[in-house]
Formats: C-alpha cells, sequence, structure tokens
C-alpha cells in the first residue's frame, strides 16, 4: 500500500497488524548526461512501490531532496544541508511514531545520504537515551540502500561487467528506464568510462568530473536490464522488510 | 519539462531560454474517509506535469511533506515544524539560485503551508536585503494555490455547489482520483456534510472534525470532474506562469 | 490593566478571572515622509491600552520588533528573521503558559508579520500535537489585525475615500498622531498618492516604492481622525476580546 | 529624538552627524509585591528618553523582554531563551549596521541580561572576525547597565542606606514610579528587607525568595527619589554616550 | 579520580557517595610570544588534575575549545561561536544529570567564556523553568574561574607585583609551564609590558595588541611561580568543592 | 609539534611550509569493565602525538566529545547531540581557514561518530558549494579511523586473534594502557567474550550488552601490546598525513 494514495481510515488499519514502514529517501542531483536528476529518489521509490504491490508493505512518501552539495555545479541539483535533513527526518520520525509505527525502514537511493541518515538516527535516538525512562514503545531505525538489498550488488555487476561506475551507474540508470521509459535519452559517453577520484565540495567535483559520472558507461543502461533489477531488489526487499517488522 | 526526468545538460538548455520554474508544494495529511493523504502534493504536481505537456514549462520535485500538525491525530500525517520547513525552502531556493533561477514558482496544494512558504519567502529575502549591495541577478519568489489560479475556484463551486467544503474538498479529491484512478475509495460520508470549525492543535482538531473533514461531501469526486478540474486549472497555470517569467 | 505596569501579584488575581491575555504585535519600519518608524508597533498599543482602560483586559507587552526585511532600504527599519521571530513567539507563549494563560489574543500592527505569527503557532502547536496526551490546559492562539477589527477597515475607507492606501496608510498614521500628537510631521507628498506594486526584497521595494509609502496619501492624517479611529477600535476589540476569552 | 516617533527621512538625516545609537535593553519579571514587570524595561527607557530630550541622542525601541528563566515561578514573568536573544540581537544589529550605524550602546536594566548580552556581541563579533578581510565600517558594540553609570550607584546607595537590596531594589521601583506615577503601589513588605542568596531555576527561586524580592525593601520608593535619580542618570548617559560616539 | 581515565563503574560507585563533578573548561586561543595556545584549557585542567590527587573529587574531560573570536587575528587560535557553545553544554549537562549528577563545577580558565558560560546556564535551566513541575532532582550549575579561587589572585599579584596584566598574564604562562615544563619559551617582551585597551572583533584586537598580550610580561613566567600557584589554588579548589557538594 | 602546546608564532612559522593539520576526534563513553570513558579520544592523541614526536606534524586540541548517545546508560557517557557535533566542526575548520589551513586531517578514534563527522563536513562544503565563487584556497577534509590506517587492523587482529571484538576491543584498550599505565583496571570478564548485536537507543543498548561491551574480551590488553600498536600506528600516520598535506 503506498500512503500517499491510501486513506487514514486504510493506514489505521494496517497499523493493527503492522508498525512498520518504508520510506524511500533519496536525492535531486545530476546523474552524468543520460541520467535523470531524480534518479536516487526514483530508485527506492519504484523498488518499494514494486514490492508494495506483491506482499503487504505499507510505503510512505518519498524524502525526495538529500544532501548533493558535491553536484551543485550541474544544473538542477537541488540539496539540503546536512543539518536541515537532520530536522526533517526528525519531524518525518516523530509524526510516525505519534501515528503508533515502530520500524521506520528507510530504503536509500543515495550515497551521499548515508551520513547524514545515520546522523539524523543518532540525533532522534538522543531525545530517547537522554529521558530518565526507556521508550514505550520502542523505535527501530534502519537504514538500507537498494544496492545492498540482499544480491542485487552481484547482479549489477553480473549485468554491468565493465563500466558499471560509481555514480550514475548503469543500474541505477536502468533502473530509471524501466521506472519512466519515456525519460531515455540516448547521449554517447566521452570518455566512454568516465574518470575516478575524491569527493569535495562543488567546484571540485566538477573538474574531477566533468560530465559529472564518476567511473561509469551508463549507455549501457536499458529497460530490460532495469527492469530484472527491480524484480530482484523488490523481493529482496519484501524479505528483509518482513524480517525488520517481525524483529 | 519534469527537472525529476530531465538531465542537467536538458536544465542547463532550458535556462537559455528561461530562468523559471515551477515548484509544486504539498503536504501528506488525512483528508477524509475516502481522501488520499497525497492530496495537497498529487494536485499541484498533476496540474503542473499536466501544464508542462503542453508549453515549455519545467516543473521541478515536488515538495511533498508540508506543515500539517494539526492532523496528526489521524493516522499517516506527516508534519515538518515550520522552522524546519523554512530551512528546506531556503536550501532548495539557494540551490536553484545557483544554477541561475531568478523566479521560482511554488505551487501549492495546501491551505496550511502559506504562512510558512510566505515566512520562507521573509526569511530567504531578508539574507539580500541585510546585505550591502543589491543582488545580482535579482530573485523572485511567487505562491500559488493551484484553487486560485484563474477561474479555478469558480469551476469547482459550479460543479460542487453544495458540500465543496474547506478540508477535504470535493474538488481536491476528485483531482486525486483523476490523476490516480486506482485509487479512488467509495465510502459513505456521516453526516453527508461536514461540520465547520477552528483550527488549532490536533487533539482540537479530532475532537471537532471526527473523520477530518471539514464543512465538505468529498463522495461527490469523480475522474470526469478531476479531469476537468485539472485541463482548466493547467492552462490557467501556463498563462500565469508564462507571465511570471517574463515580468 | 497593562501588565508591564501591574505587579506579579496583581496578574496572579487576574488570573483567578480570566485565562486570557491580549499581546499587541508590531514592527519597527519605515512608513514614508511623515509616519513614524514605530507605527506598526504604537498602532495596536493605543488601542490595546485604550481597550484596556475601559474593560477588565490584560495588555502584555509590546512585541515590536517584526519582519521587516523588505523596508530595510529605508534608515531606522529593524528587522528579526521569521526563524527568530518564530522561537520569540514560542517563547512568549511557553512563559505565558507557565503562569496558567490558555488564550493568547495578538493585536497584530503590520501585514509583513502574518505569516510568521501564523508559522509560529504552527510551531507552537505541533509541540502539543505531537505529544502522545491532550494538552492540558489546552491553549488557543489568536491573531487580529487592528484593522480587521469588527468595522475598523469601514471607517477608515469613509474618513479617507481617496489615498488611504497599503503601506504608510492615512488610517495608521492619524492613530499614531492621535497617540504622540508631539510627533506629528509636516511633509507634502509627491506625487499626492503613492504607487502601488509587488513587495520582495528590500533593493527591489525602494525602486518600486521611492520614499516608501504605498498607495497612500498619509498627509491627510490626523489627531481628531486618529482619536475617532481608536475609540471605535477599543470598543470592537473589548467585544471580540470577551468573546475570545469565552470561548 | 526616539527612533519609534522619528520618520525614516530624519533617521536619515542623524546619520549625517552620528553613527551612534542607544538601545534601552530589559526584562519582563516580577519585581517583588510593589514593583512594576515591566521595571527592568522601563528603567532604562525612561532614562534614555530622558537624555534624548537634553542631547542629539537617538534612542530605538526597547528591547523589551530579556532573559528572566528563574523568575517564571511569578505570574506575568516571559523570558526569551538565551539561544532567541542571541538571535534577536543579532538581527537588530545586522539591521542597524545596514543603515550605517556603527556603534550600538546597549543601556541595559536587568543584571540577568549581562551575560546573554555579551554572548550576543561575541557571537556578532564572531562574524566579522571569520571573515578574511576586516569589516568595512567596524562595528562597537557597548553594554552598560543604567546602575552603573558614573555615580548612580553612589547616588542610590546615599539615597537608601538601609534595604536597597539586589533585586527588586528601592532605587528601580522609585524610578519607574517617576515614570509611570499612576502605577505607585502601596504593599506592606514582610519581612522589611527580603532575603539573600542564590539564583538557579524558577522552582528554587521561589523557595529562596517568596515574594520576588532579593535583600531589598522597596516600599521606600517614591516619585521624588525616582526623578531625582533619572535625571542624575540622564546626565551621565549623555556624558558616556557622547565619547562613546566620539570614540 | 580523572573521568577520562576511570570506569564507567569506577564512576557509578562514585556517585554513590557524590553527586558533584568538576569540569574544566578553557580555551584554545593566542597567549601572546611566550605562552601556549592551550593555556585556558590547561591552567583548569592542571589545577583540577591536582585537585583530584589530594582529594575525593570526579574531574571530568576539559572542555577544550571555547569563545575565542576575538583572537583569531592570531594563527592557532580555534573558537566556537556562543549559539555552539551553549548547544554544546546543554548537552553535557543533559548528559551528567542523565547519570545523576546533580552539582557541575564549571572550573575555567578563560575570561571570554563567562558570558557565554553563563548563558549557557540559562538556556539550561530555562527548560527546568518551563515545566510544570520542579525538577526532580534539582540542579546546580557554578561557574568559578581558577584565578578567582579563594587567594589566588591575591598570590599571583604578590609574586608578579608589575606586569601581572589582563591576557597572557604571567601567572598562567607559569602555570602552563609548570605543567608542561617542555613547552616553555624564551622570548624577549617589546614592549616590556604590553598595552591596555578594549576588546571587539578580531581585526581591531591585533591592532590595539600587535602580539596578543594585554598589560602583561609574561617572560617572567617560570616553573617554580606555577608550582606555587598550582598548590594554592589546588587546595582552594578543594575546599570550594567540597562546600559547593555539600550545599 | 602540538598546537596546545606551541605559541600562535610557531603556528605562524608552520603555515609557511604545510597548510595541513591532524586534529584527533574522539568521545567519553563507557568502554566496558576495564576500559577507560575517554578511551575514543585518548587513542587518536596518543598516536598523533607520537606522530609528532618523529615527523614534522602540527597536531591540534582533541576534540574529545563526540556522538555517543547509545552509552549513556552507563555512568560516566557525554554525548553531544549531532546537530551540535556539527556546528562545532564548523567552527573548529572556519577557525583553522581563517589562519591559512587548507587540509584537516580528523584522527578519528570512535566508530559512531564516522556518520556526523561526514555529516559535518557536507554541511562545510555546502558552504563553498552554494557560493557562486569557487573558494580560494580550496578546502580539503579528510576523516580517518586511527585503527584504519594502513595496516593497523591486520596487526590487531594478529595481536589479539580471538576477543578483539567491536567495542571496548582489546586493542584500544591496550593503546590507553601504554599512554597512560596508571589507569590500568584488573577486571575479570563475564563472559569471557561480550555478545554481539545491534546499536540503537540507550535503553535498547544496555539490555543487549550488560557490561557495555560488543564482542570483545578486554581483559587481554597490556601495555606492551598498545607500544606496539602506537608505534605502528604513528608510522602509518606519519605516511597518510605526509601524502595528504602534498595532494
Ligand atoms: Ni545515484
Ligand atoms: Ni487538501
Ligand atoms: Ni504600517
Ligand atoms: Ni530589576
Ligand atoms: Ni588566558
Ligand atoms: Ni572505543
Amino acid at each position: 500500500m503506498q500512503l500517499m494514495k491510501a486513506s487514514w481510515i486504510e493506514v489505521e488499519k494496517y497499523l493493527q497488524t503492522s508498525k512498520a514502514i518504508v520510506i524511500p529517501i533519496g536525492s535531486v542531483e545530476q546523474h552524468g548526461p543520460n541520467g535523470l536528476l531524480g534518479t536516487d529518489a526514483l530508485c527506492p521509490e519504484i523498488i518499494a512501490h514494486r514490492a508494495a504491490e506483491q506482499a503487504d508493505i505499507l510505503v510512505g512518501p518519498t524524502f525526495n531532496v538529500g544532501c548533493a552539495q558535491h553536484h551543485l555545479g550541474f544544473a538542477g541539483t537541488i540539496t539540503l544541508r546536512p543539518s536541515t535533513m537532520i530536522a526533517a527526518i526528525q519531524d518525518w520520525t516523530t509524526s510516525l511514531r505519534r501515528h503508533g509505527f515502530e520500524r521506520i525502514y528507510w530504503l536509500n537511493g543515495h550515497g551521499g545520504n548515508i551520513p547524514t541518515i545515520n546522523a539524523a538516527f543518532s540525533e532522534v535516538y538522543a531525545e530517547l537515551s537522554f529521558a530518565n525512562t526507556p521508550p514505550v514503545p520502542g523505535l527501530q531505525l534502519k537504514l538500507q540502500n537498494w544496492w545492498q538489498l540482499a544480491g542485487v550488488s552481484e547482479l549489477c555487476n553480473e549485468i554491468y561487467p565493465v563500466g558499471h561506475g560509481m555514480h550514475a551507474t548503469a543500474s541505477e540508470v536502468a533502473v530509471t528506464y524501466a521506472g519512466c521509459p519515456d525519460a531515455q535519452k540516448q547521449v554517447e559517453m566521452m570518455p566512454k568510462i568516465a574518470p575516478l577520484g575524491e569527493i569535495s565540495h562543488a567546484y571540485a567535483y566538477r573538474q574531477s568530473f566533468p560530465d559529472g559520472r564518476i567511473g561509469s558507461d551508463p549507455s549501457q543502461a536499458c529497460v530490460e536490464d532495469g527492469q530484472r533489477i527491480i524484480e530482484f531488489a523488490a523481493k529482496a526487499l519484501i524479505e528483509e522488510f518482513s524480517s525488520f517488522s517481525a524483529r
């Protein structure tokens, strides 16, 4: 069930059998010459929505803008400061707890979000830990990157043995092409495989990575690959979320 | 063009002819027994995306969670604190300015967001106003509620002369039904038309409005009405945005 | 009773019969060539103090500096950032609740404060709404602009059928002249009636409105008009506050 | 000249000969059985306004609510958190610098404000100190307590050799009585002279100081004493401000 | 006992007999040509650790970086903004209260910290004072500067009758030389005794005090003097802390 | 060179040949029955100071209190909220940049700090990335955990093939024993090797890990092991820092 398309009565009913929810969380940032700016939000959203078609999983709204300061040298990128993102994750979590949710599973699509999401978890937990009595009920927050769901990165490397890369990867572009076939873009990559390097601020990033990609050749991406990855990842998510819910 | 499905190169090209962008902004909150939790985010998103199909308008990602503290008594509602929302709108705006956007048009779907969006505008402007030299280039921020686009509220009242209401309105539910036909819900309203009253915190709200609606009978909503409103509103948006861009 | 001139014992006694208080809230900003920088703080203060002479109303200190970033192009203007103002309104409210006040009536003198005051209300309410149990006792926050008290704007338009205006209005200048007759200033207005336009940051404001006024001819203002408006508004305030207190 | 009663044009003219301004800063807090809640804001305001009648001094609006958390056990007290007060002082200072003010003289009426005002000065200066180039023009912030103006505390001790005290002092009550004769209150003090002790949070404060006073017998206060102190302090302020302006 | 070298079990045991702790708090800032950047953190740390060797006192970690914006013109200085320092002191205090500490004694080494530490105390107390019920258990926060421990400043003035000074004082340099003999530096002072003056931002500071010192001749400092001061101050601390603990 | 024991003149001289600095960063938190509360701050400090004895490396003050909310169930633990830690790291970094430092190497001793340090880096970089012109000079921030210096974890596993563990590890306790031999504690571990598990808030942590350890038997720790690790790690640090400085 997608929370955005559910009524409050339907969510209230869901809470009678489960206290767990999935929140897709991503970023709006350049993804090279043929990748979508929304890639990192779309990937976890597509996978989570696919999972929700096949199992009784509640998927919340997508937290779409994340930590992307290093991509600001490329048009269309939008970022939160980490301190803003922490405040927002706190508010989302406090809201969900108010309804009785005890387990929040953040399915992440952007490596650059990982530190700040974990810092936000600590900020939320700190409030509980400072208190003089244990939280009733408890709270469990989990971060999982979609590409680290069981077996997914193996599958991606199998599909793209060469040029899978680190940013604007072939696999993430494929997932978005499968989710939004009308958004496919044919662009020749030059060089074929993008350079590797280190990430700091946006000016340094653009110098190191002139077209935005890191180590990838996303021109390999196609709808069929994307569908295969989505199906695989959705199944892995169902399994992992089910054990998280039951913990 | 939808920014989320565009590449940075496409956005860079768009900026050569326009410095203006539309950002749909909404809320995730209960919308009565048959309305979607995502209604207020979906309505401006649906209308903006429809407009972008017919005109050269860039639509950014949807700012989906807003100010909904008063709805927290109903499962599924998620809110930001206003201070968090201000910080996030600042970050979105600063990011967009970095790329050269000078006119940001926030198409809003939630009455409860209006004060905080305007406060955020002042926060952003204050930084420019404190500076010792005029901002180069300038910046214009505009808030428009989709139901206040030229002629739209007249149309809604014409379609629903009775029971249009103030929250979980017949028209907004219709728009989401047109946008997401599979999310339609058949629920009998009791009473037929919901009560009116004042809004403060969530506990008082739930007492005043037991099923979440204010003054409305959204069981009248249907896909056809929604389509009519969407088409009308999208055209009004194109016109208004075009004159905003040119100003 | 004016809180600033009362002892704590007198306020404690007042609380035995009423849990309601009026807080005048304004701004320090240019008001054209003959208007006072303190106009927006003085108007609600003068009206509230006049009401307190005639009825058992407690009037708190004046929240004098508000949201005036757009006026910073004119000497003497002082502004808070909206985020600062929200924090301050929270602190005032929390302090008053600590003593048992349950209804706080903010009598506002500045249009530019409206969004931020309402955002502050949401910030305060959000804390109550996030909590797992209803607030005991409850809290009601009300914002009223003095010019929207019952019948006041009609009276102002009757007195100034031409050139009442939008900023540095004839009526607000008259109210301050009645309250501070020694502060009257004779200035010829050029043009007689100031232009209309849109508001954004301070640099754009000064270009659009070279002497600060918007749409007004405040040279019409005089002590007698001001007295008439004050008397009328004070009576309206007494009535409205009385029903607010009893709600 | 009082900024609140001046026009922007008058302030602009003032700035041609002086870059200095006085800001009265106080608190709204209990002042014992016969003292006014507004005492600490009224005292510097009365003295500064008196000085401005006799010399070319610009007096800004009164920063009326300060740091009074320890007095919250007594009805009517209002406090800012120090972090809020720092933000507000920053905003006032930034606004004034925008107009060209370079020397801001905070005339303080409340001992409990001293740390936070000085912390706010450091917060403001830190921004200048972090910058890679010296501030142009410079900025000087000065805090002076009215009772520490040259000769004032000697005068107060001379007038009240016994029971002047530490909080709700005879002298500050006298100053407010002289400024607001209609607010005088006849209350017998029991004990005649209040106890001494240490200050922490509001619950401890009320236990140590049951009627709010510390070490004082303010029933000695009268209008004549107050007038004498005001005249003396206003002259001292004129002198000190004049040398601050010229520095 | 030093908390940093204790186990949690040892601290738990300590709490059975005392709820009080000493926190050395200092600054990292220039201390003239022969003084250490860490002087203000080292002095209270050295004295507290010496006291803990002779009495059953728990000494927490040193809060080493404080408010030093005015020294930023000299290499190596590190400062917190006061707002950051307040947040940090809140967190330290909340953490210690969680374990049962009720009395926290901050032994300070830097005059520039005094306002912000006291503001932080108010911030912490405000939370308790806003609450509807008294804090259980209570909380007492105390700030003491090491040079104001009973008899210490007299001793310092006796040892250095000339050129003790205000910053980079002979005594503080002596204390650090005694604590870190290998860090002694032989530098000829020019002029012998540094000038006096006022402190604002870093650019003004460096102009007024070209080598960083204020009013001092720290070339007098030696290990023996430092040892004498340390022994004396440690004894005074033991006495004062013991009465603070018992209060 | 240790910055804390250097004069500003010595740091100024250092800056003529290097723009890089090491900052040890740790935590104050329980480390099981025989580990020191200061372990995570002491380890990087000891290693960095040892390195500075052998090479021309400037070591700044130790950032001693970090993110330890999960350990608050054990006496003596002190934590910052992540938002506070981000603000503090910003201030340290801004201060160091002011002097000309361009490369800051944070040598970390606590796994729980990693997300927040990286989030702080993004917060700092975001300011540079939002700006309209590239930062001059540039800035590079690097996080390294001492146990991930080249070869160190291999050495630790070689020394402690069984019961090295995840928290309160044998190796970190050994390093502190070598650095502070007088702080060694003889405690029998029960069970010999602590359990493994997941980390969330402090109440859950204490339930899962009753004496604080995770997966370790730190009773194996001894001074000799610690010395070996320190020597090895210091050499690795020298090498890595040297290449970071030169980059
Ligand atoms: Ni990506
Ligand atoms: Ni709605
Ligand atoms: Ni006005
Ligand atoms: Ni007072
Ligand atoms: Ni010092
Ligand atoms: Ni550790």
